[in-house]
């Protein structure tokens, strides 16, 4: 099998580590973030404003793609890196994580899952074998086996038969894949439960798969609840292969995942934020639609070296939100895309030089959330009024 | 007075013209089509997509801009090229327009215009002093004079009223200016009355504005009537001075203004159909979102070298506009500007080689409305399949 990924430095202080994920479009270092493309687009950016960003790898999906425009309009098309225009690196996703959260979902059996569209509503059944075979036809360079992904409200009986669902699931990817020039990763679940966990790492890992994800750990759960999982899950990991953290994207997040040896995250996060006027910089997330923003005339981060913070004041941005401007969705969106990478390549920097764990401490110490300094601020004004108004009756 | 304009060459086959609108941000040649950025922003791309395309001039509007976010802010900000980073040439319209059209109109008097804005219905006076005022704080290259725009409904006696008024206030306009690194225009009126644009002619001339504007004719009257009342202002503007024809900007329209010896054009139409996923091409308008693109390998213009048609299918602009992604629109704004760019080329070389007439001719024979053919198809089906269940039952 084709050598997928160098493991090259491992931390003294922290299970963090550096490497190099080798693919036939590029190779990349990691630890690193994916930003996602669900529809074939990550959204409100153009392919050469991600490159000019330095992003080499994103990550669209299978669910998406297969109810609109559908695989094989995409094979018609030439595969998905022609359909895009994306000559980088491309992760699908398999399809399991949205059939699960997005889809109404009807019935499942060992076979595969019958659901409905969450756009027309048309039904739609799904084995591990069509998953794996939608992947090749998109052509990506990283593919996921189908897994089952319990939800939070799920007992125990339940996840644990999802699990060893899951478990046959991944074995009949493996049996069919053939592309060799795709990596297929296998999906560790497991819900909350430690001994499936470990249970579900250990059988994963008897398959030997190039690439191991862990899955089922963005559902809103409590932040110890995801450590407790990663926790119990790497050390049953292979060194020599890559760990994928799915569905996770907040800096802290993330720092949290490099520490307990993750080499690979994705999240919508960075992007649907952005969307909403809330940006990221080192001192934490604001939100340039608020008033505080009106008149500034420096960026929203004056220390920052993107597109947007080079060219505009945080007033334009703040009058394009205000308007409503297509423009806001973009300038926004290529501002957190390049944090992240930034971000990311402070964080391999400190694994690089020894310093991860400094790194982390004082990144977070820096890291707050603007808003709520804002949001704290108004209500005391709001409550100092209210006082007065009292006073005054 | 600075020299704004340069005629350079004018057709034997009809009154089109070649020349030159020389700036501080730069000489253009004309005829020119400006695209519009009303919000200080050509929504849905980036002052680079802009300068790709080779986009050298773009309008804004001092009622949006007043409205939001403000004169001030902009001021503070350094101006309208630095708050939006355009560095190129600026046209700013005064705002007449939209407060006729746009805006609740309270009242108006010898002394200025009172209107509730669109937005938050907030009630605000302004004055052919204002209008001027505003825009030598926004620092556009060419700002235009406060006029009054009838509207279709107007009797003779109120369409005379507010020329005769427009008339006084571009003298007021022209009194207050005094930035000489801005051309103002004047901008003749006179509804739809021959002896009413004519005397709004001679008078503005008489004041000698360095360009002259048409103003009143994009409100959905009948082409003719546009056509009427342009051909019996030209003849009484000076040759050496440029004339924009406002708010007109359909391929065919152009090609109108034209060969009657307008230089200048502006209209959101090309941008704004292209938010709808209607796109120009030399075969006419098609509708990209039409179920015949769903499969297209092709791009939407075989023969088109923008960005858009350079890196994608048809079928993935198709995918994009159904899953309303931000992108789509971006893509299409590209594409139609760049078309009206490469139009407008095609405009001067045809009368730079003395051939106006016949590109025109040629140009609106291969012109036609794609949707309406496919319209007229779909119709067609429709009724056999109606006729076949008239014979079934």
């Amino acid at each position: 099998m084709t050598n997928w990924f160098r493991l090259t430095k491992t931390a003294r202080d922290s299970a963090a580590r550096l490497g190099e994920l080798v693919t036939p479009h590029g190779t990349v270092p990691t630890p690193i973030f994916m930003p996602v493309g669900s529809q074939a687009t990550v959204k409100a950016v153009t392919a050469e404003h991600l490159k000019d960003i330095g992003i080499p790898l994103i990550l669209s999906n299978t669910y998406h793609l297969y109810l609109r425009p559908g695989i094989e309009i995409i094979q018609k098309l030439g595969g998905l890196h022609h359909f895009m225009n994306w000559d980088r690196i491309i992760l699908t996703d398999s399809g399991g994580f949205q059939i699960f959260s997005l889809a109404r979902l009807q019935a499942i059996n060992d076979e595969g899952v019958r659901f409905r569209s969450h756009i027309d509503g048309s039904e739609h059944f799904i084995t591990p074998e069509l998953a794996i075979q939608f992947q090749e036809v998109l052509g990506a360079d990283v593919i996921m086996a189908l897994d089952i992904c319990p939800s939070l409200q799920d007992k125990a009986e339940k996840v644990e038969e999802a699990t060893l669902r899951t478990h046959r699931w991944a074995e009949r990817c493996l049996r069919v894949h053939s592309r060799i020039d795709q990596a297929l990763f296998g999906i560790v679940q497991g819900g909350f439960v430690p001994e499936l966990r470990r249970q579900s790492a250990r059988y994963l890992v008897s398959l030997d798969f190039p690439g191991y994800a862990i899955g089922g750990l963005s559902l809103g759960e409590p932040k110890q609840s995801t450590q407790d999982m990663i926790d119990v899950t790497i050390p049953l990991l292979p060194e020599n292969r890559p760990r994928y953290l799915m569905g996770v994207g907040s800096p802290e997040d993330i720092l949290s995942g490099v520490s307990r040896g993750i080499d690979m995250f994705d999240s919508v996060l960075p992007t649907r934020v952005a969307r909403n006027g809330s940006l990221f910089t080192a001192r934490g997330r604001l939100n340039i639609r608020n008033a505080m923003w009106k008149e500034e005339s420096a960026p929203i981060d004056p220390t920052c070296n993107c597109y947007t913070c080079r060219h505009f004041s945080a007033a334009y941005l703040h009058h394009l939100f205000r308007a409503e401007e297509l423009l806001a969705y973009t300038l926004a969106t290529i501002h957190n895309l390049h944090f992240m990478h930034d971000f990311m390549g402070k964080v391999r920097e400190s694994i690089a030089e020894g310093g991860f764990g400094a790194f982390e401490e004082s990144f977070l110490a820096g890291y707050q959330t603007t808003d709520e300094k804002v949001r704290v601020a108004q209500k005391q004004k709001w409550l100092e009024k209210w006082k007065q108004s009292e006073i005054d009756a």
